[in-house]
C-alpha cells in the first residue's frame, strides 16, 4: 500500500491499522514513574493475572515484541533440533517467518500438511505424527502447530481443534497454537478462551494483539507451566526480553480489561461479515474459502482488481491464483469503509 | 527495586525510568490512520533520513526492539559461525545477555580481554587480534566489539576510538560499536557522531535509545551498507521485524527530533556529575573509575549501603566487590533527586 | 538384515558391503611409520593430484568420515541460514540424515521438489528457484541439490544436468551435488568426471566411495575453491577432519588407482542389469522406475516377497507402496548371488 | 612435521604414529562378508559387551570418527544452548577443536577455569558452578569438563577427580570427561576405569583410542543411559553414524582385547618416564609440569631447540613462553628413538 492509502481504501492487512484508543492512553499512563525491568513490574503481574482469569487456567506469560518471536519461541521449546514441527502447508511458520522456527529451534524440521480452509487434515496429521518414529535417520514428529483463526481466516471448531488435540497427545506430541488472530476465532465460535486452548490440549499459545489493536506487543501464554524456565531463558537469549518490559504489559493489560480484545475482534468479524455479504449480491463473485474471521478471500473479474487499484484501494491480489484477491478487515474498518468498497466493486462490475 | 520505589530514590539503571513526554506525544500521533507495515511506512523512512543528517553518512536502519537484539544481530553480521568475538571481559555481550550473541551467531566465541574502566587495552586486542588467524584449530578473530560509553560510565576518546579502529582494520577485523548509552557519550566529550563511528572505522553501531527516553526501540545504524540485505534477513528471522514498524520508528524520530537524544543524555550526565560531585566532598567514599556518562561507580561504608536501602534507596551493590555501589541516572533524574540521595549519604556517613 | 545373512542374500543396501581387497591393502601399508596428522600427509596429497586429474580441473578436497558429513557441509558453505536448498522430495538429504542439512546450515530450509525417478523436474525447479526472492519474509532459494544416480537407481543424463544446472546459474544459485553413488553415475553413462560435474555447474561434490568399495571414507571435491577456506574450517569445527587424516585419503587414494572406482561401480551396475533382467523374464512383476545404476525397485506379489524372506534374503520391501521391493547391488555381489536371487524368485513365482 | 621425518624423530604428537599391528589385523578381518550397517552389526555388539566389562558398569557406545566429535557431541547432550561448560583454560576443547563445542550445544559458553598442570582448580570451580544460578541474563552453569590426561600431561588424583565430581554434583551440574588419553590415565595411576569416571560422577566420557593405536575410530561411552536415545539422533544428524560401523567397531574391538589399550598406554607412558629421566641428568633442563602419562614439556635452551629441528627432529615449539618445547611420546615410540633423542640433546647441551 502507498503511505497515503486512507483508512478507508486499506484492505491489505489487519497489521496496517493504528492502534486503539485505549491502548493508547494506556501507553501513556505506564510512562510515568519508574518501574522494575524486564519483567519484574506491576504491569506485567497484572497481565498475568488477567490472562489466567481469561483463561480459566494458572499460565505462565512471556510478553514478546512480535508474533514471528512468539511462535518460534514456543516451538523451540517444545521440540528439539533433531524434532519436525507438523504443521499447515499454507501456515505462516511454514512460509512467512523466513525460517525462525528453523532459527530458534537450531534446525527443526517443518512438515507441511494438507487440509481445506489452512486447516491441518486429521488423517495427513494421524499419518505424520506416527512417521518413523524413533528412526535415527530421520527427524523425529515432536510438536503439531495449529493456527486459529487460520490464514485464510478459517476457524477450527471446537470439535476439529479436539481432534487433533488428541491425535497430537496419543502420539505422544507437544501442541502449539499460534493465534495471531485467537481473538477473532474466540469472538467466531463464542467458546470459551479455555475450551480453544488448555482442554484441547495446547501446551503454549502465541497470543497474538498486535493485529487487533495493540502497537508491539504480542505474548506467550504457558499453560505447561514446566516449560517457564525454558522459556524464561530462551526469551532473553533471543533479545526479547524488554527492558522496559511494561511498555509491552501497559498494552496487554489495557487489551484485556474491559473485554477490548473481544470487542476489538467481534467488530473486525462483523466487518469481514458485511463485506462478504455484500460482496455475495453481485454477480461473477465467488469465495473460496469460509468467511469466519476477520478475513475475506474472493474471485474477482480482472478488471474490478484493475479497477479498485486505480481507485487507490490496498489489497493482496497477485499471490494466489489470477482473480483471488484478500480483503482483511480490523478494529478499524469501518462500516462506512466496507460499503464504500462493496459499492466500488458493484460498479466496477457493472 | 519494589515496585513502589519512587523515581527519587530509583538509581537502579536508566532503564526504570519511563518515557520522555515528546515520545508519548509521538506515539499518540502516530496510532491515527493506516500505514504500511514492516518498515515501509513514512516514519521508518524519516528515522533513515534523520539518521544520515545525524551521521553524516549514507546509512541504512533496521529498528528492533532491545540493545541485546541490535548487538546479536550486527555481530552475526560480521562475524562466521566459526569466529571470534574480540570484547571487554566486562562488556554487556559477554555478561549479560545469556549468550545471544553465541545463539544469532551460529556458535562464535567471545574472547574477552582486559582493560581499565571497561575500555579494552590496545596491546591485549593487538595480540587477540592476531591469535592463530588462519588455523582451523581455533576460531578466527573477526569482529571487534567496543561498548561506548562503558560498562562503568566511562567514555573512550576519540583518540583512543581510533586506535582500537586502527588495530582491527590493520588486522582484517570488522568493528561493531555497542551503543547503548551512544547519546551518553557524545554528550560527554562534544565530538560528532561520525567522528565517533565511521570516522573510526565502525561497521556497525548499536544505537541504544530505550536507556535514554524511548520505550521500546533501539536501532541498528550500518555504516557499511552492503550488509544490509543480509541484515534485513537476519532481523526478520529473528522474530524482531515489527509488523507495526511505525511504533517503534515513531519512538526514534521523536527522539532523533530538536536534538532531544543528546539534551536527555547531557541532563543524564550532569545529573550523575552533581551526583560525583556530592559524594566526593563526603569522607570514606572513593570512586573506582572515571565517571564521564550516567553511571556512577563508588565506594560506601557498608553501614551507608545497610541505610540507604532502609530508606527505600534502589541500586545494585552486591555485584563486585564488598562496599561497591552503582549509582545510574537518567533524563528523568531531577537535581532534588540528586542532592536527596546525597544528603542521605552525608547523614548515614555522619 | 540378520546378523548372519550371507553376502548371496544381502541385497539391502550397497552399505552392507565389506572393503575391496585393495583398500584393505592401502590400509595396512599406510600404517607404517609416522605422518604428519590433520591432512598433511603425502597421501592426502597424492588423493588431491589423484581427482584434480579425474575432474580435470584444479580441485581442493576435503576428506570426511560420512557422505552425510559431505552433504551437509556443502550446503553449508553453499547457502546462509536463511536460505533454502532446493531438492527433490525424495532425496537422502531431505528423508534420510535427521536435520543434518539444517544442523550445519543453522538451519536452512529444504525444499522438496518434485520429479520421476527422483529426478528434478526442471520446471518445478524453476518455479521455486525465483520463489519470493528477496522477500525477507520468506527464506531465500540459495542452492539446488542435485543427487547423481538418484536415490532410485536412476541416472542424470548430461543434458539433463545442464539443463538444471543452468536454471540454478541463471536464478543465481549455486549448485551441489550429492555424489554418493558417483561412481555408478559415471560408470552408467560412460560420460567424464568433468562433463558430469563441474562443465554443468557444479560448485561442490559430495564424492562417495564408502557404498563403492572403501571403509570409512567420502570426500568433498571443491570446483569452486574461494570456498576452500571456509569448508576448511567448517570441518574441523564438526569434528569431521581426521587427526590420522591419512587413514581416510589412503583408502580413498587405493580407491582411485588403476580404476577401481569405476570397475567397482561398473560391476555393481552390471549385477543390477543382470538383476533386472532376469526378473524382467518371470510374470507380475513391474519396474516402476529406470534401472541404470546398482538399485532395482521392483513389484513383486507378496507370496514372493514373504517366499524371500523366509529363505534368508534381506532387502527393504516396506517402505513404499506394498508390493514394492528394492535390491541394491554392490562391487562385492556375484554373477552366482545374482543369480540364485532370480531363481529364488522363479520358484515362489511358479 | 615433514612428510619423511622417521619415526625416531617424531615427537610431534601421538597422532602422528600409525596404527597398532593388532588394529590392522582387525580391520582386514573385518572387511570380509556383509554385515548390517549403522551399528546393527556384530562387532558395535562386541565393542559395547566390553566397554560394559571393563567398566564394570551397564553402559552405551556411540562410535564416533574423531575426538573432537566425541568431545562435541556429549557436551550438546549435558548442557542447553543457554548453559555453560565450566573447563580448563588450556583445555581443547576451549583452544583446539575451532568452536565445535559451541556449534554442535547451539551456542553454549565455554568458561575457562584456571589451576595447575591443566587441572581444574577445585575452588575457582566451586565459584563458577554457582555464577548467577537461574538468572536469566546470564548463561546457566550446565557441565563441568575435564581432560583426564591433561592437555600437559597431568593425570588428575582418583580425590582430585572425585572433589570435582562432588563439586558438579552438588551444584547439579552434568560431568564430562575428555579421554583423549584416557589408557595413560589409567595406566599412570592403576585405579580402575570404574574409579576413574562414573564412581567420581562422569556421566559421558571421550574415550580416545586414535592416540593411542587405533586409525579412525573413538568413542563417547554412556554411562547415564537416559541420554543415549537423544546423543543417538545427534550423532546421525552429526554426520557420525557411519553407515558401514564396522570399521570403527572393529578397530575399537581389538583395542579392548588383551588390554591392548592397556598395554599400548603403559608403553608409551614408560617412554616419556624414560625420556624425563634421560632429560633430567642434563644441565640446563626444566619441567614445568608433571610428567605422568605420555607428554613431556620442558625448557631446553634456544640452541638445543635449534640444533634439535636441525637435525630433523619434530616437535611443537613455539606456541608456549620462549623455550618451552613439548615431546609426545606414543605407543609406537622406542626406547632407542628415546635415547636417540636424550642423546642428541646431551650433544647439543655440551
Amino acid at each position: 500500500m502507498s503511505t497515503t492509502t486512507p483508512y478507508a481504501r486499506a484492505f491489505t492487512s489487519d497489521n496496517v491499522a493504528g492502534a486503539a484508543p485505549q491502548i493508547i492512553d494506556a501507553m501513556a499512563r505506564a510512562a510515568a514513574g519508574p518501574a522494575a525491568p524486564y519483567g519484574a513490574d506491576s504491569f506485567t503481574a497484572d497481565v498475568r493475572r488477567r490472562l489466567c482469569e481469561i483463561f480459566d487456567h494458572d499460565v505462565d506469560v512471556l510478553l514478546v515484541s512480535t508474533g514471528s518471536a512468539a511462535n518460534a519461541l514456543s516451538l523451540a521449546a517444545l521440540t528439539p533440533p533433531w524434532g519436525s514441527v507438523l504443521c499447515h502447508r499454507d501456515s505462516h511458520i511454514n512460509n512467512d517467518e523466513c525460517g525462525a522456527p528453523e532459527f530458534y529451534t537450531a534446525g527443526a524440521k517443518l512438515v507441511p500438511l494438507p487440509g481445506d480452509d489452512a486447516k491441518i487434515d486429521p488423517e495427513a496429521l494421524r499419518a505424520a505424527a506416527r512417521h518413523k518414529r524413533g528412526d535415527v535417520h530421520s527427524v523425529e514428529p515432536s510438536v503439531v502447530s495449529i493456527t486459529q483463526a487460520t490464514e485464510t481466516g478459517a476457524v477450527y471448531t471446537l470439535d476439529e481443534l479436539h481432534t487433533l488435540g488428541s491425535i497430537a497427545k496419543e502420539a505422544g506430541l507437544r501442541l502449539h497454537m499460534d493465534g495471531a488472530r485467537f481473538a477473532g476465532a474466540v469472538a467466531a465460535h463464542g467458546c470459551t478462551p479455555a475450551e480453544m486452548t488448555w482442554q484441547a490440549g495446547v501446551d503454549l499459545l502465541s497470543f497474538g494483539a498486535t493485529k487487533n489493536g495493540t502497537m508491539t506487543a504480542d505474548a506467550i501464554v504457558v499453560f505447561d507451566r514446566s516449560l517457564t524456565p525454558e522459556l524464561a531463558f530462551r526469551t532473553k537469549r533471543a533479545g526479547q526480553l524488554a527492558s522496559k518490559m511494561r511498555f509491552h504489559a501497559a498494552q496487554l493489560a489495557a487489551y484485556l480489561t474491559d473485554d477490548l480484545w473481544l470487542h476489538n475482534a467481534t467488530h473486525a468479524n462483523a466487518m469481514a461479515a458485511r463485506l462478504q455479504e455484500g460482496l455475495k449480491a453481485l454477480p461473477d463473485i465467488g469465495f473460496p474459502g469460509a468467511v469466519e474471521a476477520n478475513v475475506v478471500f474472493c474471485r474477482l473479474p480482472q478488471r474490478v482488481i484493475d479497477g479498485l487499484l486505480a481507485e487507490g484501494y490496498a489489497f493482496y491480489h497477485d499471490r494466489w491464483e489470477p482473480g483471488v484477491v484478500r480483503f482483511v478487515t480490523s478494529f478499524a474498518t469501518t462500516w462506512e469503509d466496507v460499503d464504500g468498497l462493496v459499492n466500488a466493486v458493484r460498479r466496477l462490475t457493472a
